[in-house]
């Protein structure tokens, strides 16, 4: 099994649709997927595609990707942008729309996205917005952004009053995950998409929680367990986009662990080398699953098995664990009312009653979140 | 008549609703509707507006809508910008978006576009992407803008590879049309914004061309027949857009004489001391119908009235009435072919078989322009 997992060939992939009406569309998932790009991109009546990527995945993935392309007949540009969340700037989108154009994209053409969360979302708001919108096509090449990112329509890029607060919701008109690509991922991002992963499960899916537990180590080395891994985590994901599309309701919930994530994100003033997202959301889903338990709300054993797993992986899971420490409790506070999900002054948290059974709620007192995380800051300390 | 028109006392406004399912709003037109402001958009449930304006509306008006929103206790921004196409950019969109950020609206507030077409666009912009969607209202303070591009969701700043190229699809939640507000345009910014109410006869209503035909000068003064004329273009345009929101079909009706008109705009690159919008498209309507003609579709009678009324309103007709002229054939030809209408290379003209009876013409030979253009600029230079 792990030796025909290592091998780059092709096999049937995964075929994960998201039902949006007109805006429908597949997500694939499988080895090897990106030598059969050109053929499944043509086959969406393009003419021209602008390959959007960056320094880091352009040299190992843009040439395989423009030749399937180009031997379909597609006109190709490729534009190579710095890697890094810096890119997501307003210099960014207007350097990558430019681009577009210079490509002469019409609206039945294509820009493909080709990297991980950065590129995603900043080729997918230069594709929404260029000639008011032409279509897109991921190819995510990070675990995080093939099991996040990728799905949802979700696009933009940071502006100086926090991360992705201007953008657009534009549906791909295709998702090509090659979990291929993940082998060569360094371990620290494989770990941190792994959070992402795991959150589908805490949110509704108790049964996919016990699967990671059992299974997260084939996930980690490339076995078709991984494939399993990134198809339940975009079948989860979709199924909430698909009731939700822009957010007003029941996406929240994919929020879980996010509210504490962003914050100790916005603490560590974005600096990866302290802190990736995909830590922050493991320990934020360790937060909110202890403050869930602090409120009554939750069995402690369960919030004990989530930090158990998430620790077993290798992720972080406490506020003593963010290298250089996570600030003072006021100072936490005040990150998470910036949060763009703050509705009326309100803080709104995603809490659980239990492994896969997440819910929204709104209106916590800012009160009671201090008092917990007192006790979080105190325990957390050496 | 004309001396209750001359007051800015507020009458009861004409509705022109715009029923786009969820996005459904409406258009209000007349007289002394800006004082009414803070009670019809504190009814749309913002708790916070976000004005934006230029430097020559703001001083005028800004004051008056601020304190009718202040009044209905509504938190208030103003952000003045400077006046003019070149505000259209993406520097100016980042202003923009900062400012509303700035001013902390939320997914139920509101931005307020307070000035001609270029404030819409951009402020309609921002709000397409100011948190993936915030809500505007557009307070339209020329001709043109209350005629045309507050009417249909488009939004946009420019590119250096052309106009409009960079945008969204966004529907204003209300259009307040004052017409008093007109009464202190310069009358070459009253003629522009014009030629487009003429436009909407040429299309497909010959009763509301020869309702122009006889009551321009009215339109002009300020009489109830302004009110009328902005009204029935909206309702003209709304209908267009209702059949076709994004634009894939009939919208680009609206598009009757832009072909010509855009390519002269950029000709003469855009220097509004040469040529502005509305000038533009109405030598080129007359140039559509004249083209129409000399292909046999159209009386040449129809495109003799078309030119004797624009005429007569004050409005240029011919290619030589562009002061500096506008190039050579060859050069007018280059600058149709970089519309963004174009679709698989071939050039898609509005045509006309009669006043009031205009059609989409898809796949016009170059060979026949440049014939029909050459004897144009031959019958142009004296």
């Amino acid at each position: 099994m792990s030796h025909a997992a290592a091998q780059a060939e092709p096999s049937a992939p995964i075929t994960v649709p998201v039902p949006l009406g007109e805006r429908a569309y597949d997500i694939l998932v499988g080895r090897g997927l990106i030598g059969t790009a050109g053929a499944r991109i043509a086959a969406l009546g393009a003419r021209a595609a602008a390959i959007v990527t960056d320094a880091h995945v352009g040299p190992l993935y843009a040439d395989a990707l423009a030749a399937s392309l180009e031997a379909q007949g597609l006109r190709i540009s490729v534009t190579v942008l710095p890697p890094g969340e810096a890119t997501k700037s307003y210099a960014g989108l207007e350097r990558v729309c430019d681009a577009v154009l210079e490509a002469r994209i019409e609206r039945g053409d294509l820009v493909v996205a080709l990297g991980g969360g950065v590129i995603g979302d900043l080729a997918g708001f230069a594709a929404a917005v260029v000639r008011r919108g032409v279509r897109f096509v991921q190819v995510p090449t990070t675990l995080l952004s093939q099991v996040d990112s990728s799905v949802g329509g979700k696009t933009g890029i940071n502006s100086r009053h926090g991360k992705n607060l201007v953008g657009a919701f534009h549906q791909p008109s295709l998702v090509l995950a090659d979990t291929a690509l993940l082998d060569t991922l360094p371990i620290r991002e494989m770990r941190a998409g792994y959070a992402e992963v795991v959150k589908y499960g805490l949110i509704d899916d108790p049964g996919f929680f016990a699967w990671c537990e059992a299974h997260w180590r084939e996930v980690f080395a490339g076995g078709p367990e991984r494939d399993r891994a990134v198809a339940q985590s975009c079948r989860a994901k979709a199924a909430v986009v698909v009731r939700d599309e822009h957010e007003n309701g029941d996406r929240a919930l994919l929020n879980l662990g996010h509210t504490f994530g962003h914050a100790l994100e916005r603490i560590t003033a974005y600096d990866s080398a302290r802190l990736v997202h995909g830590e922050g959301v493991a320990i934020g889903l360790c937060l909110a699953f202890r403050f869930s338990a602090s409120l009554g709300l939750c069995p402690r054993a369960d919030a004990e098995r989530v930090e158990a797993h998430l620790k077993a992986a290798g992720l972080p899971t406490r506020l003593g664990d963010v290298p250089g420490g996570c600030g003072t409790v006021d100072a936490l506070l005040d990150a998470m009312a910036q949060d763009k999900k703050v509705k009326g002054g309100a803080l709104t948290f995603i809490l659980a009653r239990g492994i896969g059974q997440s819910f929204i709620a709104p209106g916590i007192e800012a009160e009671s979140v201090r008092a917990f995380l007192r006790d979080e800051t105190n325990t957390s300390r050496p």
